[in-house]
């Protein structure tokens, strides 16, 4: 009896631009048309691009990252017709591995120019740095960031199904009323609302792909409907998730894979972003949206993460008090800003500079935690180090000794400066 | 060499309410008198009121919950001055153990009535709850939320330095500050100003007194330079905390110990409440605040938490859509807003009412994880249910068999909803 | 509703000796009479005495252990007559807690004499040695061993019902049987016959006393049917277990209780010894001894245990080869010695003499594995030994530098070696 | 910048059995020539056949196993030349990753015919059986033991460097001293010594290839001075270990690599033996033997494992009272079978037969500890069984429900019994 290798549903080519490439698409709509048929109980595996689609090169610049174009982004294997699956009913998928492609074992954290991504300090920190990091194993490492070395707990930054018309219109509809509403209080975009340009309708031609290009929404954010671009690090091997699906043959998609993440991911191309393989299998809960009352995508992880006792996690508090002293109201997202911004400030003791801690916070497997959201006016996380990433001491009473931890890579003929004085932009009393 | 029990540095009364108590105190300010002197290494125990200080009975009525004086509560042990520190030391807190009191074996959770208190879900549930929990050895089983029973994380949410004067002016002013800002555009308090009702001042008297009661910052919120109300549920026994230093002999305070709490702490007076006894001892770093870049607490967890398998908790997604279909911008309280109501929505298909999950959120230990905090316009965070502590399968395949699940307390005579339908709000498109 | 404490069901004396104590027992005999009845449901709390029933003082000589009378061991708090239970019924019992007593805030652990008690290496270790660890909250401390601290995985070493008359002739018989075939090929005890010295029979009096301590089986082994003196680490807080029952009430004993133990026990006296109180209740299976095959205790651990990440077991291989270079035939426990033989010839590097490292695996969490035994003629075995209880660095690759690690607690005037040379005993090739 | 795929050191052939191989070799000898020369710190993949090199096929029989050919095994590829290694240093190893072949994506567990191989329950299941997994990712399953999946905590089972002449003697001596002396007093061989039948001995030939075949020692037992065949399962991802080096170049071998193994390997060929690939580093620590006083291998396990909750663990207890009543004294060996003989009479109630059974503990991730090896006579065992690795119910409250558990592959034509009597070898009293 013969036994096979696993069947590749898709496969991805390292030379070419994603646009060039029809197995994958960069826009979520009902029509794109699916590129295989997968059956229940069927295992699979299929390749995906880097999120880039190969823009993104193994040196020692950022300049590839200052330039990356941001319409042509998130080519996503698929969509999958799951034979069965129809709309109302749950989808439930299980990541059986992914791993990094054997003819490519690196991949790349970056920060992203505040022009251009931007990220969570991008207030702090405009410019573009870039870490490579090298995959031995089930190891990264970076010539960018020395002294650091972790388990990838690898996982697709993005799933989900098809939107049907309807959600797709939903989208559209409060993503475009955000951008009227408060686009010009900002000053990096708010949204990114439908866009022809550096669409990749899949296999799609003629109207249809015009169609898609016109409508299709973009790939950026994960959606309550969908999941879509999550980026939940524990979303990795052998989880099994369950999803709403909305068009036949639920066109599920995925990609955007990360060998690591820290909770937040929040230099934006923060994961260490590869191309690489996954393991699928499917299965169909029938009716499965009322069934489970799934309004959104829900799941339960593998039983094989990244393992560090909870007395490893060096861990930061970080409150609704903005850089600058302000109080705001319970609100979150401000107070991870500043747990991140403890971290920078307790890290760079040992000789890293800001950057590289950013880009580390970011990729390595940090934990973020909402700790308390309902003290009035204080919302309180968390950021959970673990310690046993660095191969010297880090805690509170380690003898402090400055290493020479060379540098992230920038764009060329930089000469910005690397570290942030958040003391110079307390407001005065 | 007769060995003696460790001695204890505060104990309290369980038959008077925490206004009549002056070895506690419930205002933060620089001058509030010590306690007690405590040398570095002496290893101590610290009783603790309930942070009502005995508002609140073991019964199955939420009437005491719905009158309780939110002016009188946080009573707090000590402050203690730890032997040599002075400004600018950091303090070194090893939280050694944290225990109910044998002779109070019982604790309670509770939602609170929006405008006396209110919540993270107060605009669906308004009205007053109560879940009374037995604690038998380390677990906690409630005659109020069946079925289910988990081991204490326990541990004090409160806990911190005192202030400066300087540190003082600078919250007050900020918090002022906000409830100018906002507070017209909210139906609940954004914040709790200095107040002179409910005042206690610990040991002070006459003038020093009037002056704590006048200027001292209210307990509620965590803040960012000494911790305080923080609500961290892995602050628990065997963690070692840094606090900044902004008095002589750091005038520590502790109290407001919770059994367990979820992530959150989503109902405001949502871990299980209780009286009890902390182990501590102290350490100084002299000069810690500068050594260690020491804006805010930090810490270590101990080795020993509730341990599940990654591959237990069932995990729910929530973005920064709100519950009536608007989009907000990266805002991760909304997003984990989200993810908490979806869990109301699966669980309560076993047979709980809204408030019995409300309650089982607010005080089980839950992880509330932030995911994507960059991805325009929406954030992610996560919520993960530890399957382990039901007694019965609520994975998603178990089959739904409607159990009978009894009730929380409620306010006598109540007759409100206790389901609220979250489709109805859905904005029409 | 006034609450009240959980019930006690057993109080110890600190200051009599275990003799002079009815309330508990140290025979295994039907006919113990019952202490308490305890209904199916019902929490209660019972006191135990140190396995040696105050013989052992907190002081730095090990005179009181070179001379403890071992006759006069194990007083077990019970037996308890659970109310329903009958022969060939599983008793189901919950270890909701255990803890040490607020009153004696201390434990020992110690290498006994090889010619009273012996251990695991008395064939190089014949002399006493004793260490105190002091209970700091979850964490122990010893003067006697510094730089280490580990929390607690406290436990009862001993737990079991009552054999029934048929359960007991056996246990002698087959004992006897070991005793008359092999005892001339040893130095040391192989089996520990009824002896009527040092009995204590519980509350009987008369001729059933008599007749217990003439039959009663000795508390020194544990056993296949009943469990007793199993010493396993991990039945500790939360552990739910299942008993065979043999004789009307079950008639459950409990005691020698432990602060902290390593797998394997190893100097005998190895845990941290210690008089504490475990919070219990029980249930019943009818005709469980059927329904689950139950031949044997079995159990499952509690949610809560010391929690090291994997990578922090520095492990070391031990092989059925014994220290003289003799090959034995998959003798797993041949195996298990060598592997505490190296992690002795390890540590003493950094200081510790043998004795202090003997004590250390004997008492703190470490790890014994069977890791293969089938391969001829080893078996093999791990022991992993967790290098986050150490306050210096013990990895393979730290800087040794010796440190002044005092001494463990010898018998007055001893002038013993406290290193053991292994290689001199090398058979010669 | 090209990056290229990681250099594979050694390609294995699943087309040809083992014999004809000279990159691999299956005796333990100085003198076997290099395959490979390998700088310190260089990351390298190096493939490795099966265990018996390609002698089972994917299929429903046992007849393969039944004639397997014991000579002709544990071809290990190597031994490699690590550059500056000598004797006296010690050598590190870091096993990057381990896994399966994409080419092959099964593997096997089997029971060995009692006297072919045998096992440590021989004396009860003489036949062979035999189940074949299928490696869906990170996840295996079998058709021959059905409802049960777990998630392969991969590892080599041998790891080794090359003995010198001095200590080949030793091996080859003691084990010899060893059949010599008990070898009459049993039915299955004791020890394998060396044999020329079946040698392979890499790329020697002529009078080297003689030598190595006639005194190199066989590969079936792990051994102190080398690791060797010990079978660890946590020897797995990401581990670093330790070896001591006897030869120029350490000339270190590796091989038969296990998707999963159970503590103890009870069914000899008892893990899922595959052919699969490992990524290697080396580092050398200069006369690290006496440095380190390693005088066998030791290691520190990944950060990544197969990760339960403790509670998730049935645990069973095991004591050295054999299958038929008769007392030994502190046997853990005996003690652990009887461990797992408890285990097979309490699954078997679900409808597995006894072989499954015996198949599954071989394989599956469970837990053996040595729990007591003093309390004379009996030493105490514990195998933890991981309970999410069955997709239904098995604890002690489970409602029994027999289900359709298929079989395990047997010898063609087969009717021997699947289950066995242990109340019937009981001694009558």
């Amino acid at each position: 009896m013969p036994v096979e290798a696993i069947k590749y549903v898709t496969k991805v080519d390292l030379s070419k631009s994603g646009d060039e490439q029809p197995q994958v698409h960069n826009r979520w709509h009902p029509d794109v048309p699916f590129t295989e048929t997968i059956k229940p109980g069927e295992v699979v595996k299929a390749e995906c691009l880097d999120w880039t689609g190969n823009q993104i090169g193994n040196n020692d610049s950022a300049d590839d990252l200052r330039h990356v174009d941001l319409t042509r982004i998130h080519y996503l294997s698929g969509p999958y017709n799951v034979e069965g699956a129809e709309p109302g009913d749950a989808l439930v998928v299980e990541i059986k591995d992914v791993q990094p492609l054997e003819r490519q074992p690196w991949g790349y954290s970056g920060v992203f120019h505040k022009t251009n991504g931007g990220g969570f300090l991008d207030r702090f920190y405009e410019q573009c740095a870039k870490a490579i990091f090298d995959f031995n194993g089930i190891h990264a490492t970076s010539r960018h960031i020395p002294h650091v070395k972790f388990t990838g707990l690898v996982h697709p930054g993005i799933m989900g199904t098809a939107p049907s018309a309807e959600v797709l219109k939903e989208w559209n509809t409060r993503e475009k009323s955000l951008v009227d509403e408060i686009q010009s209080q900002h000053d990096t975009p708010v949204a990114q609302l439908p866009k022809t340009d550096g669409a990749n309708c899949g296999s799609a031609t003629g109207k249809l792909k015009d169609l898609i290009a016109k409508e299709g929404a973009r790939t950026i954010p994960g959606r309550p409907e969908h999941g879509g671009n999550c980026d939940i690090k524990n979303l990795s091997r052998g989880s099994k998730c369950y999803f709403p699906v909305y068009v036949k043959g639920a066109k599920f998609s995925i990609g955007d894979l990360h060998f690591s993440q820290g909770d937040g991911e929040i230099s934006f191309c923060g994961a260490i972003e590869m191309a690489g393989v996954v393991t699928l299998s499917f299965s169909i809960i029938k009716d499965g949206i009322k069934k489970m009352a799934l309004k959104s995508p829900l799941f339960m992880p593998g039983d094989v993460q990244n393992h560090y006792g909870p007395s490893r996690f060096l861990t930061f508090e970080g409150f609704s008090v903005d850089e600058k002293g302000k109080q705001l109201h319970l609100c979150a997202t401000t107070a991870y800003r500043q747990a991140c911004i403890r971290v920078i400030e307790y890290l760079r003791r040992f000789g890293y500079n800001d950057y590289q801690i950013y880009i580390f916070l970011s990729c390595a497997p940090i934990e973020g935690h909402l700790a308390g959201v309902v003290d009035v006016p204080n919302a309180c996380t968390t950021l959970g180090l673990p310690m046993d990433v660095f191969d010297f001491d880090v805690s509170p009473e380690a003898e402090i000794q400055k290493r020479d931890m060379g540098n992230c890579a920038f764009v060329s003929g930089y000469d910005h400066p690397v570290h942030f004085d958040f003391d110079s932009i307390r407001e005065q009393k």
